[in-house]
């Protein structure tokens, strides 16, 4: 049989072409991803999470589909300077001083945070992960390569890439953001430091070190450190080639992190890297930008243990990452805590229906149409990864599964089909996951209570005065409260 | 107050010197502790996961102490060969061959294993996780200062540690490790490539790579990888100084690679680096060594979850913990069945005495020394860390914890320096873990279920077989089953 992909065609949307886009990998059945990772010099932004979460559903998509996926995303440890140009202080090297570490312990701190939230957004690891500093010497080669190409130079001991001459040779930097050289000059600011360049447009691929700059390594051009743009085609070249298959990251990375790669790619080697250039949306909260000055922000870990104001409690992760993949990852998303809570409700139906489903016995035939329903969830996700129509397709599952009493209108074999392919959609692809060892043991609990409040409703009504003050004065003693309320009585610990 | 490193002074066992020393840091109030991690090339041995425990064990006990404590624990990812000399492939390079991956793929496969079981084993990330492959640059600088120095030469594309030459010169090869010049040379065996030596003694700073070898780096000598002793030296040199506090590592490693890495530093700088190198000892399996091709072996994530022949059961990964603690970190520690299931109850006393503390009331005097008991328990873990006299001190508390009915005889305010002191001992310093989450849940459903059970008993007693059969048919439905024993009436889902 024909592997998945075959089956359902992949359809990307290419930010480079501005259309969607048949993906053809490179080399047939295999795709190389390269994502770009955090810089890690303070906890990982919700924003960035989100990114990360959305390319954990397009490897876990791919992978299912039957591809071979080298996932490359990096962890930025060295280069990615304050203003995200090419001037003031490297963010690592600053908070390092300011806290008065090695800049590696800064490193250290923040990648341990990074890892930890996304192991709870149960992203999985993805192939390779290079760090910047893990890569001077190969940057150092690509930077020789580009001199040798003649679109670059040094200058008091920095190399900046020659946006002009290379534009005037035929290059397209300026391609993928939509801009024009004349305004990529109007728009770059007068920095500190930008007379070396020749030209306000140009980039750093090394910067010469001052005395005071503590990360630091011997270069063709004396001491100093790589430019932020050049760690991503060098690691992107040497793990998954000159040209490969995706290219993600988030749309702020578009320029000029993006547009500097693509004309450092073509400068060392004639190709542009990725043939298919993706970007995942940012996100506001209560519909606003994310700010720290206005107090409008949250972290990912204050999302899962509720620890600030504009949250009412924590939620778990799983829900969270079903509030992502309820939005299409090219899609502005909201947080708030409402759309939160309601995602938290549709979240608990899908696994009520998840377990539901497991005590369903099979119909003599089916008089549900699988292979359509099946077809329908295939194309939404292979039309460039529509999570939020698959959801929409699994909820027409869920609302049959609801509606039959012990049996579904599936015949055993086409039972098993859909079993599996529940599992493969909600676990595997959207991944998210059933907290098994928590629910079985509090399942029992809320059952073992129902069953203590219908021994107590009956004591009282038998007016068994004896019988209702055991289960008072235990329930006391357990730390466990029973409320009375309009929809009957309920408990907590 | 005089910091408790002040007021304990710590001595620890100094390989190099092969005495108790007092730990007099080179920086007031700082220490700088390099340890030798893995290399990722298979899951984390479980003889590695102990001295790593060991050694998170100190870092933990230094940090409480008042020392402000860097923890450099490297990951090897390239050089390291397969006979732990200088032929054969390298162990990560082979692997990729074997599974037809990438190198740096296996590399990431291995290094998310490690840190998931030293996670589940509860240690603590290190402040700094460098890499082989990310500090090429840095080695190929100690290559070039130890060649400056005369006591490394090049050969054939390969640059090797003059150790004849060294040791003529007052260099101290052998001393670590207790062998003389005429063992090494006789007991080095003639391989493969050895004619580039001068001396068989002599050992690889840096190897000419083949047109096979998949792992390579431009250098002034070619293409080439560093050997695998050279990145212990250039990355503690690096993050910790020429000269810093505690070098440790299991005690497999103190030859080679600890002699080397001493005479490495020596000739890069005139400094050997650590002034204290300590050594984890080795453990067995049933009193045998450890090994693949008998069955005798056992992979940590099969210790917490059972699957292996060997066990009858998976521990919980404190438990785990509990039974390393234990044996002191320099003693052969015997694993098996009998001493886990040992420990577990070990562990649970604890526990239990732990949660018993908690609700326990203070006395109008104190008349269980305190003072003592701190001074005695401080003193163990001072004395070269020995966690199994700190353990029997802490039993000596259970027991007098277990003797008290509802008060302790400790006055109000030394009961809560004991409640603050057995917290440190026990979570920060030990290192274990109460299962709070999942014994809350299920503290609540033993209770609830304790109620159920009572309820039961007095419908019985009193024939009221309406009520208990409504108890017998919902705990059915929850899937509760009750067992009526000789001890009384127990319960399981």
């Amino acid at each position: 049989m024909d592997p998945l992909y075959k089956q359902y065609p992949v359809h990307v949307e290419d930010s480079l072409r501005r259309s969607k886009e048949l993906l053809t990998p490179v080399s047939e059945g295999r795709v190389g991803m390269y994502v770009c990772g955090p810089t890690v010099y303070s906890n990982v932004h919700l924003g960035n999470a989100r990114t990360f979460t959305s390319f954990d559903f397009i490897f876990r998509y791919l992978s299912h589909l039957g591809y071979k996926v080298r996932y490359v995303r990096n962890i930025t440890d060295a280069g990615h300077l304050e203003n995200d140009a090419d001037e003031g202080e490297d963010k690592i090297a600053k908070k390092a001083r300011l806290e008065e570490l090695e800049p590696m312990e800064i490193v250290q701190r923040y990648t341990v945070d990074f890892h930890k939230v996304m192991h709870q957004l149960n992203a999985l690891p993805p192939s390779i992960e290079p760090t910047a500093t893990g890569h001077i010497v190969e940057q150092i080669e690509m930077i020789q390569a580009i001199i040798n190409s003649g679109w670059a130079y040094e200058s008091n001991g920095s190399v900046y890439f020659d946006v002009n001459s290379y534009n005037h040779d035929g290059g397209t930097y300026g391609e993928l953001s939509g801009r024009k050289m004349d305004e990529l000059q109007a728009g770059s600011r007068a920095l500190d430091g930008q007379d070396e360049k020749r030209n306000l447009a140009d980039f750093a691929l090394w910067k010469k070190a001052s005395a005071s700059h503590i990360m630091r390594w011997p270069s063709p051009w004396g001491i100093g450190f790589p430019g932020w743009h050049l760690e991503c085609s060098a690691m992107s070249t040497k793990y998954l080639g000159e040209e490969f298959d995706i290219h993600g990251g988030g749309m702020d990375l578009k320029f000029p992190h993006h547009e500097c790669e693509i004309a450092q790619n073509v400068a060392t080697n004639g190709k542009k890297g990725a043939k298919y250039w993706m970007h995942a949306n940012m996100l506001t909260l209560n519909g606003k930008r994310m700010s720290k000055s206005t107090g409008n922000t949250i972290l990912p870990s204050e999302l899962f243990n509720g620890d600030n104001p504009l949250l009412v409690k924590g939620f778990n992760p799983s829900v969270v990452r079903f509030f992502m993949m309820q939005a299409h990852y090219s899609s502005v998303l909201d947080f708030s805590n409402d759309a939160l809570l309601a995602a938290e409700k549709g979240h608990q139906k899908l696994m009520s229906a998840w377990v539901k489903l497991q005590g369903l016995s099979s119909s003599k035939e089916s008089t549900w149409n699988l292979q359509a329903w099946l077809d329908k969830c295939y194309l939404s996700l292979s039309d460039n990864f529509n999570s939020p129509i698959l959801i929409s397709h699994l909820f027409e599952a869920i609302k049959m599964i609801n509606q039959s009493e012990n049996q579904i209108p599936l015949e055993q074999s086409d039972l098993d089909v859909f079993i599996q392919k529940m599992d493969a959609f909600i676990f595997d692809i959207l991944g998210l996951q059933l907290d098994e060892q928590g629910s079985s043991q509090s399942d029992a609990l809320d059952k073992a209570m129902d069953l203590v409040i219908t021994l107590r409703a009956k004591a009282r009504e038998n007016k068994d005065w004896n019988t209702a003050d055991i289960i008072r004065d235990q329930l006391a003693a357990a730390g466990i409260k029973l409320k009375d309320g309009a929809n009957g009585t309920s408990y907590e610990i």
